[in-house]
């Protein structure tokens, strides 16, 4: 155990999340209403996560994985470059 | 566009970052309460992920991979076996 403190935090997570899904969403050409409509969510929701504005649940980042057809955890994986 | 309904839903995921959870954390020989510790969040709260029993958020999901030094997205990769 060490000190507590603040624990070091990865503040990019939502920022990458955003990131593959407008990515996975543009090269299937559909729009945030198409990507919404598949995972029953709302757009302006699915908006707000692209965005990074929204702390998502993991039941929600399922739904969004699911409806683009990729593993959950390929969300989470940081853009190469 | 595909037909609405129920899209497929990964009803695995919360018992993926469960696994994953409890390994990592026997890796490193904490307790749950040590874990949480490290995290700030409630040893109740980090018992309850680890039975796939909440819909944890992403930031939750940030803050136990920084504890654990681990990338975020290796805590929802499907254990291999």
């Amino acid at each position: 155990m060490v000190d507590a403190g603040a624990p070091p935090f990865d503040f990019d997570l939502r920022q990458t999340l955003g990131e593959n899904l407008r990515r996975l969403r543009a090269e299937r050409d559909w729009s945030q209403e198409d990507l919404a409509f598949e995972c029953q969510l709302h757009r302006t929701f699915v908006a707000h996560v692209e965005r990074g504005k929204r702390n998502i649940s993991l039941d929600n980042i399922a739904k969004l994985a699911s409806a683009l057809g990729v593993p959950a955890y390929r969300l989470l994986v940081p853009p190469a470059d």
